[in-house]
């Protein structure tokens, strides 16, 4: 609930004329469908964490239900709302250039056929047992199918719109929506996590340690009550869907912030379609000019650390004292990656104190959001980082395991600072070429005509050694291009370069949490320092906002890459 | 992080003429002072946790070694502050005028003067056996004492200032102070949830539930290593103490807002000294114009309400089948005192619906505090309310108990709900008397100057029977004010009332459970839906944030009561 209801200095001018058009008190059509969405997500909430403890008399076919209901009334109301923007023209008088980029629209249709592909597998393990299972179970991933596609279209087609009719139910609505998603993640979120226990627990099943979750009999009824899966396909489901669920997570995720800067957009006026610093990119630059050093160091890492993780989940699924090996060779490789990171993360930072373009101040939600969600979700893995931290230096045993531990959590807490710094200031940076405005001294040396170049040389903030053609009578702002085009080219290939290193390795530090590397339980610092049930606690919770970093971190590394 | 560096209309003027002097990229020295921030208060928050729990090696004596730290770097900060702004007399060019109101500072001194007494308390206490304690015990408190009188002196003449030198080691520096008060609320919360857990134990010790701390060892350990609280005074330093916990959380938490809005604006830049809304109370109109019903309603409810809660806790610390009894009491009261609440707000929204005062639409870094604040810490309760909830409707006994907690569960959301509703659209109205000036149709009715009084009732929007005094020659705002004067009258009396009888309601809703009453724990509903460890975990962390919320829903309670 941020101050913004006063019209920036590019939004005002179309306000006088539609003053009549405007609301009265935008913040208050905001505040009942936060109200809305904070109440529906508590319940929520309290539903699917009562049904991950299985001493809670709350069943996943509650949950079940209630996310299928929510789905429903979701995709009832997207309908409407695409029915009644195709039957009023006057609906969506302008649009957000900066909302629902391409790369974060093409990256929620991957991740949204990734989740059709999970909910028939779903629907497939659960047919297996047709006759003894609720009905519920069935219905549930055919509903997130029909949901899924029905949102997907919604968010291609509307993601830019800023709707000027029925702002209050349009409000809710978004949120209804958002809420759902947010529903949607928490589930699979808890799902997983009870899942890594379970299998936590079948390899350790000779300790005595207090369980999240999954007695026998929460189990059995996972696997459909009196029923079991036995039959191969069957298997093959199961494994299937578990596989797929970081997809399902990604896909909510994304569909949320595409929704959350809709619901920001709800009745915004702008000055016009083609707004000042739309910062579309021309399409030859996007394939060029980069010095290859990024990408090929980058795409190293990734095949390295692919191998790393594969070697990594064969040791530690394996019988035998490899474990420690295990965990040696992925912290290692860990430590370097995180390193590196952090160096390229900092040069990157160098070199924008000798960049001279202006930082834009325009208010831009999507942004805004990408900055908020980037400092809030590298909270979790911080939270991670701090504990093992405590841990390792006041627990006693000091051996080498220990000692890579310590140093990948500092690293990780470097790696997370700097490159949200890195990432956050790049966001701001105004387009390629384009000066401060706001330095007065500076401004003469552009406004000229350059009927005298040699006075050039003279003015203050002038570039020293402007590679002028001759005389030949081209415009001043070719003129101006000309001169600052060399200074610019070699600090935008480094750009591009670490932009593209630092998304590869987040790709891969996705690809490792995401699909089930689990060393704070491999690693037996933290669990004997803090109990198996607060350390589980710890990284169950912060770990999936760890996870969602990364991914989230792709998304604005792309965005750098393309803009610099 | 919102978008907030465009300036409004309010406060461009002056940026134009001093646009060298302003910062390039405000977010930028933002980012860095929150970095530090998150930094300093996870690892605060993981000692914290980590002291908390006896399984854990860390000990108590390593967080008041860390808090003690914080306190006199905080203290060192702030006396380099203020010496640097006496010195430097263009340092603080601007005031805002909304920053910390008389209300709030007030309240800060007061509750600063009970933590002093508080820490004087904790002193004779370590005092009592300080041969076999650690130093860092009795330092810990004066270190305290020192922090506390030097923080409300700084916050008691700078906490309006708009600071223009250092911006960034000034950032830092306050946030860093924001970070050591949310450090020692923490501590605070922490130590009275252990001591709750305590005395629960104690109170059901031959119950075999899962405990979150306090094994007989850290006991005797919070005692004093092998010595033991036996003298009379020592008795009642340590009774005194955890009495006057309260008063500590709210004074760490009042100085936090205050800090946080000074961190907001840090080279902020202003219109004048005298801004167009400044929202200055006439002293004569504070204290009358109110009905009298809802002071007198308010405190009557305020006295049934203590001695409700002094049976409760007599009746529950009692030995004996009294415990239904004391309960049934409770919720009742409650019930009743949600209940009206929940209607005298509806009815204040009701009375905004007739209300043509204009939206106050002006950047107010003090009100979005306010907001959030009100948002974010209602969600404390709210999500103790939903596990009520499920615990009621799912679990299987259906009684007296479980209805009443149903009931009072369900009135607590709705209490909350409509309660923030009302006070947030009250901090959003401009002053009294002020109209809306961007709602066209109505413009003609105050722009005339009255000389045909006949033709002023066919205009729209016009009040249809104005008490004109004869057509003596009055200038026009002044036939406006008489016109408007009757019919605000009876609305802001009603208003006034409306927020004294909420303020004395939240009080009282204040001092239960701050004071210790807990019928979360005496209830068995939950305990035995949830088991015990699972609602502890649940109860202890969102009744802080549920304590906070009525301690702030007072101050800003006395806003709108002051304003309207």
């Amino acid at each position: 609930m941020s101050e913004e209801s006063t019209p920036g200095p590019k939004e005002s001018p179309p306000a006088q004329p539609r003053a009549g058009s405007r609301e009265v008190w935008k913040k208050g059509g905001r505040l009942l469908s936060v109200l809305l969405a904070v109440n529906v997500l508590l319940l929520a909430c309290t539903l699917i964490s009562g049904g991950a403890f299985n001493k809670v008399a709350v069943y996943d076919t509650d949950v079940f239900a209630l996310l299928t209901t929510m789905m429903l009334l979701a995709s009832l109301w997207i309908l409407f709302y695409l029915l009644r923007t195709v039957r009023c023209p006057n609906a969506v008088p302008y649009r957000d250039a900066h909302a629902g980029p391409i790369w974060l629209r093409g990256g929620l249709v991957l991740f949204g056929i990734c989740t059709l592909v999970m909910d028939v597998f779903k629907t497939g393990y659960y047919s297996s047992f047709f006759e003894c299972q609720s009905a519920i179970k069935i219905l549930h991933p055919l509903t997130q199918a029909v949901f899924v596609i029905v949102q997907t279209y919604f968010l291609w087609v509307s993601s830019k719109d800023c709707i000027h009719v029925h702002l209050d139910l349009t409000r809710c609505g978004l949120m209804f929506t958002l809420t759902t998603n947010l529903a949607i993640w928490m589930a699979a979120v808890v799902d997983e996590s009870v899942h890594q226990t379970h299998s936590y627990d079948s390899s350790h099943s000779n300790t005595s340690h207090l369980r999240l979750a999954l007695d026998p009999e929460r189990a059995g009824s996972s696997v459909g009550g009196d029923c079991s899966c036995n039959t191969a396909i069957c298997q093959i489901f199961q494994q299937g869907y578990f596989y797929l669920y970081p997809f399902n997570i990604e896909y909510s995720l994304f569909a949320s912030t595409m929704l959350y800067v809709m619901w920001k957009n709800v009745g915004r006026l702008l000055a016009s379609s083609t707004h000042g610093h739309g910062h579309t990119p021309s399409r030859v630059s996007l394939f060029r000019e980069t010095l290859f050093a990024g990408p090929i160091l980058g795409l190293m890492l990734f095949v390295v650390g692919l191998a790393v993780f594969i070697i990594y989940e064969v040791q530690v699924s394996a019988e035998g004292g490899r474990l420690q090996q295990a965990l040696v060779i992925y912290y290692s490789f860990n430590i370097i990656c995180l390193g590196l990171m952090t160096l390229v993360s900092l040069s990157g930072s160098v070199i924008y104190r000798f960049d001279r373009r202006a930082m834009d101040h325009h208010k831009n939600p999507t942004r805004t959001l990408d900055v908020a969600l980037l400092m809030g979700a590298a909270l979790g893995q911080y939270a991670i980082s701090y504990y093992s931290i405590v841990a390792v230096v006041v627990g006693t045993p000091r051996d080498l395991l220990g000692a890579l531990n310590l140093a990948h959590a500092l690293l990780m807490i470097a790696q997370h600072t700097f490159q949200n710094v890195f990432i956050i200031e790049s966001l701001h940076r105004g387009p390629p070429g384009a000066e401060p405005h706001d330095t007065t001294p500076k401004e003469p040396c552009h406004g000229l005509t350059f009927a005298n170049l040699d006075a050039l040389h003279t003015l203050p903030g002038c570039p020293p050694t402007p590679r002028l053609v001759g005389t030949n009578p081209v415009g001043p702002h070719e003129a101006v291009a000309i001169i600052l085009a060399p200074r610019g080219h070699w600090r935008r290939r480094c750009l591009k370069d670490i932009s593209l290193f630092l998304l590869l390795c987040n790709v891969i530090l996705w690809i490792m949490p995401a699909f089930g590397a689990r060393p704070h339980f491999s690693n037996t610092v933290e669990v004997d320092f803090y109990g198996y049930s607060l350390w589980a606690a710890i990284v169950n919770i912060c770990l999936p906002f760890g996870i969602f970093y990364r991914m989230h971190a792709v998304s604005s590394l792309l965005e750098v890459y393309v803009l610099s």
